[in-house]
């Protein structure tokens, strides 16, 4: 999917969320299990309910391994769905991988050609060899792991080198990659107010926020810092919405749920034409 | 495994080396592209005709995934026939896996309970609650990311950063986490001159040393500077090893190349105890 056609469909639908396929089945509603594939069974109900809501999916790859070959198989069936059904949704594999040159086009060619996600996540710590890769498929996306949600961020990313936190080295050095230009971050919604910060480096690119909702990020708040004038931000939630409620009416719940949200979103849209 | 058991097997077989599976479809002889899972039959000539040799098979699971579910069924079969017919060998997923603390939760066990690994290779980048639930498993371990064998690893991984290089602040730090005595560490055979330097930080930690071989990297200076009283080594090799040739004696060829390398081996252990 072109950059262009993402942010027209934010525009249309006046929503920047990302819905996240976290999907486990100790926490799926219980009739499910009955299904001859659950995990499929719950991906199709919460994307048949949220997709007016949402412009993106992001499955976290972790949550499909656990379950070995039937857990990979609900995920071909998951990404094949929404590209037959809604292939205007962006769709993001968040496998953070990385590895040396000819592995990382390996990971490349199982998510952007195999599976034909847009984008996938991408760990930087093995630097620019390990990027590239996922760097020359026209159209596809590398997000790179720049400042993450969780409290672990502190130990190394926000830790200065040559002058400037890791996260902003990161973020500048990968500008110099080859097709730069496909390069998306991710920037936890819990750590809002860095994004002003990363702005000055990166003022266009689009950013993919985790962390609103259950790990307590503040929408208003990486919008103030973040919004650009093409939106610039896709903002995940996952157990907030598809957990929502553990009964039958899951898929309704969740849909409430990211319609609430993205009325929260059409608000901060708004602001960015006045 | 517990590491007792792995340094009685390097003892007992007077080496230490991993043999990486990093089949390839591409590579492997076309004769087997007839056989019903390729990637299974050729792993399984690979490993019954080397495992007197070596002493822990590593698959990179790149390999695996670019194929989809067919890929991860070659890798459940590939474990499953590692654990009944050779326990005896530790066993390397090298995925470079990390993620938000309940998520890498779900690597560990896809990979330490579904798959049954003895160890999994980790990215550092997210920091402490990225690495400890791949900690929380008795006799298994994760092997984190240092000093990788690419070239990319000097974007980072040797930038200073609070006095010392990232790759050494990143195994400082990794020793104070919950059952840092379950942490191995990946340091490139092409970097052998840094071993040293890690070493005075972590003077028993395993290494596991890619890059032999294929990449440039030199067994003798490797153990000049990495070998310790309990070996504390395993060198890795892939493609020097399997695909040494690609014609029906395949096996037989990749076994004589790991016999090479294994005697070579015996000489530098020889060394330690004298």
């Amino acid at each position: 999917m072109r950059i262009e056609d993402l942010v027209a469909q934010i525009k249309k639908k006046k929503s920047f969320l990302c819905v996240g396929l976290d999907t486990d089945l100790e926490k799926i509603p219980s009739h499910l299990l009955d299904e001859e594939d659950p995990i499929f069974a719950f991906n199709k109900a919460i994307i048949d309910a949220t997709h007016n809501y949402c412009v993106a999916y992001k499955p976290n790859i972790a949550f499909y391994e656990a379950y070995g070959v039937k857990g990979w198989e609900a995920l071909e069936k998951t990404i094949a769905y929404l590209n037959k059904n809604y292939p205007e949704q962006f769709t993001i594999a968040d496998a953070k991988r990385g590895d040396i040159g000819n592995t990382s086009t390996r990971y490349a060619k199982a998510f952007f050609e195999e599976l034909n996600f847009d984008s996938i996540t991408i760990a930087p710590y093995m630097g620019k060899d390990s990027v590239e890769p996922f760097l020359e498929f026209e159209d596809k996306y590398a997000i790179l792991l720049a400042l993450t949600s969780n409290q672990g961020a502190f130990d190394f990313q926000s830790k200065k080198m040559e002058g400037s936190e890791l996260y902003k080295h990161v973020i500048r050095v990968s500008k110099s990659y080859d097709n730069s230009d496909r390069l998306m971050y991710v920037v936890g919604a819990t750590k809002a107010e860095y994004i002003g910060e990363i702005r000055k480096v990166i003022p266009e690119s689009f950013l993919l926020v985790p962390g609103v909702g259950a790990q307590g990020g503040n929408l208003q708040e990486v919008c103030a810092h973040g919004l650009t004038k093409n939106v610039g931000l896709l903002v995940n939630s996952s157990r907030g919405i598809i957990y929502a409620s553990k009964r039958t009416d899951f898929a309704e719940t969740a849909a409430k749920k990211a319609s609430e949200i993205q009325q929260l979103m059409a608000v901060e849209l708004a602001r960015l034409s006045e």
